[in-house]
């Protein structure tokens, strides 16, 4: 039976504070072996093609989470989270060598993988980049169409908002709320971020947070007459001077808040009275809780993406060896789009 | 023309903190004519026989008010608030002498009001004590039913914590969540409110929160298996404890921060990332957006009233004089159940 190299990213212990590249360890001291053995049924053996580096993936660092629909990394264990893979071996009866799928795996080159159709999900169109499946048409991809259609439940002309405007959720929301109708302003970290919001992305306006000493008079600059949606990816100050800001009726959809996951205490948010005086809904969702809609979102989002009316910017590094970088990098805002690692091409 | 003592209640001015009897004046200077000249159509003359103290007047003795449904009181003015008021006079050809009617009158013995059917909705039972539609009947009990029926959604089962428990709001509350079938849970801030919840108003258990250091054990303590529906009336560092302990598809309905109204700035709430590990929803409102269903609401509550399937404790003072008294104590809970000022006795 043939053995090869297996290089994984092993998670060394919980952390506090910001993720270093080193409370992880690259290691190629494993091999696998490239066949599974008969006696072994319903499992795949995956080549991992493309990894995703997501946010929420900072919470299963932390030794207790509270997230309902995953865990924490073990200390000493290979990492795990969404990515694109080549089923080489199979005796699972619904994959075939070859298959194309994307969901949960290993940070790792190879996989095997029990129980996969809990967790993977069979590529169907393959004309379109194999990685967006870990973006657009993927986890990121799921967030923002469920967030937007059924938490932000859009009216056309809706004055929109969107933080962390350029990231894997983020582009997608505001480029959904452009088609539907709305004017759309998003905020970001770099300069070089806020032009790829308004030369590529399309959105109508976007400003570089850090370069706004006051909040609140950089969304009044935007939206004069308030902000009917926010699309919530931030948390802390932001929140609070949207909320400061927010239309009567108006709705945020609470998707993430990645300036609070390194932080113990939590930022405090003052203008929650703001709720009460403006019959404001804010929501938070997991996007777990929408996965049945993902042939409706499919069928809305390839064509789109075809006839070139919606686009996706991604930050890929190449090598596993990048992987725990590269996730690291999320937290400063070092990704200009989505983060991916490529692991290997498709071949 | 016969002219009467007319004892009212001036704003002195606008305030910061917590409102003192002295930022009112009680004046036995003005008079007025209890008739109505022939050439002033559309108005009515009505005797004021209880008036309102409601926390949501704080916001109206601030300079600026974002409230949608209301404008801040006006310095050297007569204040206003909700009442029960009996018409003695009128042009206007909607209402007759003798009419028996609740809604935004002036804080006085008599009031001219113009524009009647604007704020003002005609008493159709008098089977119940007339004070009730400044409570349960009125503004309070509409906000309690829209609150927990439209806002909160309600499960049979669901378990439900109210803050403020034994106030104008709370009460009601969870006798409606205790008639749907939900396990309900109160906090207040004395043992005598306690005891009121737990003897008198039927709620399963209720605490004293100025006797508990630690809010997250006391919540622990009545959901050992968390919080499906909180119905808030206080905010503060009772809404961070709550957050804590949600169920996961927990609704918040926001319905007021008593706790808050006096501050500057309001306490930093940091719990708020539940929202999101959680999938909480958590809504504001305003009762104003719900008076379509007063005719439902009175259809369901005049009977349970009547066969006295539901309470309701009022603490009431006599004499407009003690009006500001009663409004300021509000805000420290000196009131025991549903703040009443009773001026005069329909007769």
């Amino acid at each position: 039976m043939e053995e090869v190299k297996n290089t994984r990213v092993m998670f060394k212990d919980y952390i506090q504070g910001y993720p270093k590249v080193s409370d992880m360890v690259v290691t190629s001291d494993t091999t696998i072996c490239l066949e599974i053995p008969d006696n072994i049924v319903d499992q795949i053996l995956t080549k991992n093609l493309y990894l995703s580096c997501d946010p929420y993936m900072r919470g299963r660092m932390n030794r207790t989470l509270e997230q309902i629909y995953t865990t924490s990394f073990i200390p000493g264990r290979v990492m795990s989270g969404y990515g694109v893979v080549k089923v080489i071996e199979t005796t699972h009866p619904d994959f075939k060598k070859g298959d194309l799928i994307w969901g949960l795996t290993n940070w790792e080159e190879y996989s095997l993988i029990t129980n996969p159709t809990k967790s993977l999900i069979k590529i169907q169109d393959t004309n379109v980049p194999l990685s967006y499946y870990t973006g657009i048409l993927g986890m990121p991809g799921m967030t923002a169409y469920a967030g937007f259609y059924e938490i932000c439940k859009p009216k056309k002309g809706d004055k929109v908002f969107v933080s962390a405007a350029s990231g894997a959720v983020g582009q997608i929301v505001g480029q959904l709320a452009k088609l539907f109708g709305c004017y759309v302003v998003g905020s970001a970290g770099s300069n070089e971020k806020v032009d790829l919001l308004k030369n590529k992305i399309g959105f109508d306006e976007a400003f570089n947070y850090k370069e706004e000493p006051d909040l609140d008079a950089a969304l009044k600059r935007y939206f004069p007459d308030s902000i009917d949606i926010y699309f919530e990816n931030v948390g802390g100050k932001m929140l609070d001077a949207v909320l400061y800001n927010m239309s009567v009726h108006g709705r945020i959809a609470v998707c993430g808040m990645v300036s609070q996951y390194n932080l113990n205490p939590y930022d405090g948010i003052q203008n929650l009275i703001y709720l009460i005086l403006k019959c404001i809904r804010m929501e938070g969702f997991l996007v777990t809780d929408y996965y049945h809609l993902y042939p409706e979102f499919l069928a809305t989002m390839l064509p789109l993406i075809q006839q070139g009316k919606i686009t996706y910017v991604e930050d890929t590094v190449e090598g596993i060896e990048n992987a725990p970088a590269a996730l690291v990098g999320l937290f400063s805002g070092k990704n200009v789009g989505k983060q991916v690692v490529l692991i290997a091409r498709d071949n």
